[in-house]
């Protein structure tokens, strides 16, 4: 499990990014043709060209409006689930990346004060009704709701798996 | 069939919305008890009280960045499609309406200049690649690409209909 809820107490290290955080950069072009291991590497590296080396499974992207607009492509989402980031928080996303993110089980919080937290803050991710995320500071930032099987469909990692979890025998 | 392709001629006329057209605005609270037939009478209702006996299939709604933000309910796209919409064209969704909405069968043009349309102009849909909607002066308004499994959930009605296509013998 890649975050915990309320009251555990797990804090997650934000990357701080700007608004319009395309799809190009989360997935460029000219790496397309790789493998999601090859494309990771190249994650944001236009835009952080540290990240794929130093972003830790748990840490949490945040970020302004329109984060993944641009393209259809899996793999902007995928690459981030990838090098284990736990959830991207951003008050505004692109249509597709939203729908791709948490089929590859990537987590999205929908938050309009996104951008209020700090590069390096640690934060708490709340998956309660509706969600928040809880800076170092105290403060608590709301969040849109979640429908519950998306929130499973983040957690079993993705579409694919949560359909093999419903279809196995329990 | 709600909508044609580049080249048939066929024009939709336009509902012109200002931003941030939420799902309470698409589908209220205070009916949210009943099915989506009386729901879909009271599509819009606080901006356009007119909307739902006026607007005739195939008519498209054009808007501002944010349409479709707030609540995850489904019915505030299942109202649009039940009131025979052929597609919403603005510059952004709130991500969950985007996933429902081509859940349902509604069809989402993603496009920057959006706001450019006007009440009542008729525009055509060409759902080439990328897709694109020319109003009636000849000047044609860009649109990011849409995956064809996505326009094909549209024009199937929905997933459950793409499915049982899908599944049903040939």
């Amino acid at each position: 499990m890649k975050y915990k809820e309320s009251g555990t107490g797990t804090t997650h290290r934000v990357w701080k990014l700007g608004k319009d955080i395309d799809t190009d950069l989360l997935a460029p072009g000219y790496v397309m043709k790789h493998g999601i291991e090859v494309i990771a590497k190249h994650c944001l590296e236009s835009v952080r060209p540290e990240f794929s080396a130093s972003v830790r499974p748990g840490d949490v992207v945040a970020a302004g409006p329109g984060f993944g607009i641009g393209s259809s492509r899996e793999q902007a989402a995928q690459a981030l689930a990838r090098l284990g980031v736990a959830a991207v928080i951003a008050p505004s996303y692109g249509g597709l990346f939203f729908r791709n993110a948490f089929n590859v089980g990537l987590m999205l919080l929908t938050c309009a004060e996104a951008e209020s937290l700090q590069e390096a803050e640690r934060v708490e991710i709340r998956l309660g009704e509706p969600p928040a995320v809880a800076g170092a500071d105290g403060r608590v930032l709301a969040c849109d709701p979640i429908p519950d099987f998306l929130i499973d469909m983040a957690r079993s990692g993705g579409l694919l798996n949560q359909l093999r979890k419903r279809m196995s025998p329990s």
